[in-house]
């Protein structure tokens, strides 16, 4: 697929792999127009429903950027594979797995029939938000921002910068989002919550209005490829098992109620939030010795139109189209 | 994890491979009682609970195989993948994803409520009964010989000689699942089915009581593994789009409901079925240059005693820990 | 209300009665292009959707009929009723309530989902499918017809004539009923089942397609209005405990997933059928000591137009003009 | 069944019926023990289980009490019953109808399930807790006293003094209900709400802990058993349409998921609360003419040991007891 690249300098990789991605986004943003901005939040309605953007980050460091780049978003679901890590690293695997399983469920994120009607003893996965505000309220500290710390931790190691909130997303969602409430005085009522409900939901509401870019997507997605390693010094920034563990999950849950399909025509872990952010990355494994760069390596897009699922409608076919090209699939 | 081995003859490797193989498998075996054979079809009660065999085969042919390798069984739900790839191969992926779709449920395999109460046009994916027994339904051929035609003939051509059925197991199904009945009937009526019901059984109950050994598994698997070429001769025996679906769903979908765990722990696309057998797989994309085998191979398992979600429990047991070993998680 | 009725003679009293009723079919006829006739079973949308009928038999005997009284249609899910009320009579009310509950459901009458969701351990009430469906298998006898003798003997001992069956309607049923074989099948899977599951669907079929008139169901309301006595020579046809519970199931469960409202805007025991008849009955408990009639009284009516819940769209606005105008309400 | 009461006095006929009564109450007492007190409401819990009481009330005034009559209890979810009333004076039949349907739905009166499930337009019907916040939430008033005031007025009016709230059970309500926190902003999130969320959910928790004795709720009865008149002067105190709409869901929905058994064993409308109370009254219209104290009376009882329903274990059995003496069904 990519004949002659091997003798190509690093450069010429970049600039050939530059010229391909521009090309690709240009033309996937014209579809822009067949997703929705969220509504469920107000202030997210205010994105730009033309907006598309991608960043690239090879573990040897190399960047691939095209689209819309600059312009900050809220991380949102995103978060949550983030809380899930932090919550496994302090309090340990079997700890948290007692208290969330990690079995994808077909029903749509903000689910509580789900809870009531299997009598479950714990929220399938952290990934729907019934889990994620349960692993939230596992975190350490007595207040919001205390037990946000860990995760802002984590980033800013990552990142390189300690990213900020969004108050007035984070204002907004704490305001509006009556579902979360319902399904947190759900999980109080049965015993799943292991902090004040308002300092969990408070805390969630924060870990989702981080404003990030897609470089700091790619940035976390490189290391997560990478088993949880800083792709340059080699430092464990983040257990291996738990990692391999987060990429399971971004498989088979990450992607709502179109996680399987996802799995099916992209197939590699990758996590959407609802300001139309995601995550995904490509394990260390593929084939291509001549191209390198993509073994191993994060992807950052940022599309805010979304579709009926609630993933971006443009990143996702962005997503597919570089999968094919390049063979991402880890099947 | 395998230093040295780089220096080894193959002769040397596969001794190597063997003893641990060995190992392992009187580790497990020691393990079966703590699960119980499958009773909701009478004649698979009299299988032994004590057995456990694995075979497993690189892609350049080496096998390493342990433990109770020759006893024959029937392939049940793993017939289920076979059926999607010979019903895509004949229809089209196109038309085979309008009529079912490929996200995990959260549900048991056997659920019918699930179709009921989403109101979905189709049924979740091709792994549960319901989306196995529509499938099924679009095969060509006016008889359920005609219709297992072409699943025999892949089979035929993967494994050097056509399988047969255990007609035994076959008429105790096709008398005592009267759950399948009840699915089918409701497919029937909601209008997915595309051949008449009876035959449509027939052809389901026929497939589910195919006999294979863990070789015949460990077969299949390294052609999956291999985008679906043959490992000797690159001649291409399922289409690479078809494969790679379907191995999507192996891992989203394949172990019922403990599939999010499998992928998890285990991280490698597999189906089992609920005689005891494990289809498995581990796509030629590992990192370890020492040990080629493990990259590509296919693996074959069977025990029959089952835990609670139908799936053989020292056989997850076993592949849990070769998985670990060998490093095959494809995340 | 009825002023001065209490002077006439009989005679007088049924001639003004007559009046009322006349006037109000012919007004509520108007309204059947509202409702749809049946189109489950193929031969059920052969009725003209126009037919509006009524007849209602006092306890004295006096007949008041108006509209299409002659037009013979099959019974259908009314023959529940009858069934349930055989079933205890041939077991006894304690075997029968420990197989099928008296629940209302709020669900759709052919829903399996129930059974599945809440894992219970018997069917919500005879009135619904899989309920009815297993009261028919507790009935004695071998064959389909042994079981519908008992049936057929009642009906015979109230209408005065052997009722037959229309051949045409339970062929149809028969063979294109594909839920109710869905509902079977799973009824046989979980244990419920008493009988062979072809034999019972085949008598249920039988008695879903016993050929009645409205004169008929009125006959058969005045009966369990009266607490199962034949209200001329006070016989006891039906135990009256056996009775008093189907006139409970018919009040909570009679008229689908509306009987709430039937029981809230109409106030009496009723039970519909998808070819649009109705069986209703006012206890005889009324306070109008002037219209003796009415105390007591069976009804049945017909308008193959249906509803969105499967009852007669006119038929229901009927009784519900007439409750209202008699104040026939239990309530 | 009562001999020769025909020639008795009211003073015989008060007699005989007393010692009847007091005989039952004593039997059934001895069966408090296989009930247990509510635990979910902490407060609840200190409600002693061996107390039984009842007080039946005619509508000439005739009282016949027994039993632990002087313990107050807080009317809990009877006052659905009153709100719903109150809602439909302030607002119209119409008006509620459109916001909170009248079937019942076989599920728990506490499922959040139902809502989600059905993608209803309103709650099922004004008896589960869903639909009784939805009720309360539609009360005139800017704080939850103005709302209340309505309900307490009627209350007034029917018992002669204005009863008073528990505090502290309201207090522990209000601290303790987190389902029914769950409910509410389930309910505000799908647009259900048309108040302030905790104004109703104080006003709904406020309504819950008004305090009453068997006497209060016996008068409650024999006003709804009237069809809303006051049996001494004929006034209307709750229109007659609203009175008979809410006899039948208390018919058919009054008894949480007993509520059939209830309409089939006991056959009056009857409403309980957690509290180990229940309202239960006989329309007008039973056939004794020798025993008119009973036709039309309403009947509070009290005993807090609980079946696995949430209705009184004994007060249940007393009830159906009492019914089948003087066949008080209104079937």
């Amino acid at each position: 697929m990519v004949q002659g690249a091997a003798n190509w300098n690093t450069e010429q990789t970049q600039e050939w792999l530059q010229n391909y991605v521009d090309d690709w986004v240009s033309f996937y943003r014209k579809q822009t127009d067949e997703g929705e901005v969220a509504s469920y939040i107000p202030i997210l309605q205010e994105a730009n429903p033309d907006h598309l953007g991608i960043s690239i980050i090879g573990k040897d460091g190399m960047k691939v950027r095209s689209g819309d780049t600059e312009i900050p978003f809220t991380i949102q679901s995103i978060s949550k594979v983030l809380s899930f890590i932090v919550a496994c690293m302090e309090k340990g695997l079997a700890y948290m797995l007692d208290r969330v399983d990690v079995e994808p469920t077909g029903e749509a994120f903000n689910s509580i029939m789900h809870l009531e009607m299997r009598k479950v003893q714990k929220p399938f996965n952290p990934l729907i938000n019934a889990g994620a505000i349960t692993v939230t309220s596992t975190l350490e500290g007595n207040t919001s921002d205390e037990k946000l710390k860990p995760i802002l931790d984590l980033m800013e190691t990552i990142l390189g910068y300690r990213p900020a909130l969004n108050v007035e997303v984070y204002e907004s969602e704490r305001d509006s989002s009556m579902r979360n409430r319902a399904i947190g005085y759900y999980l109080l009522e049965t015993g799943f919550l292991e902090s004040d409900l308002n300092i969990t939901l408070e805390t969630y509401f924060k870990q989702c209005s981080i404003e990030v870019t897609v470089d700091d997507l790619a940035k976390i997605g490189v290391v997560l490829a990478n088993d949880g390693e800083d792709p340059k010094t080699g430092e464990e920034l983040i257990p291996r098992k738990i990692t391999r563990l987060a990429k399971a999950l971004m498989l088979t849950c990450g992607m709502y109620d179109a996680s399987g399909k996802f799995a099916a025509y992209v197939g590699i872990p990758a996590k959407s939030g609802v300001s139309g952010g995601i995550v995904a990355l490509a394990p260390p494994r593929v084939r291509d010795e001549d191209l390198p760069f993509i073994n191993g390596c994060g992807i950052g897009v940022y599309g805010p139109a979304l579709d009926d699922k609630g993933n971006s409608y443009a990143g996702i076919k962005l997503l597919r189209h570089i999968a094919k090209q390049w063979d991402l699939s880890i099947f």
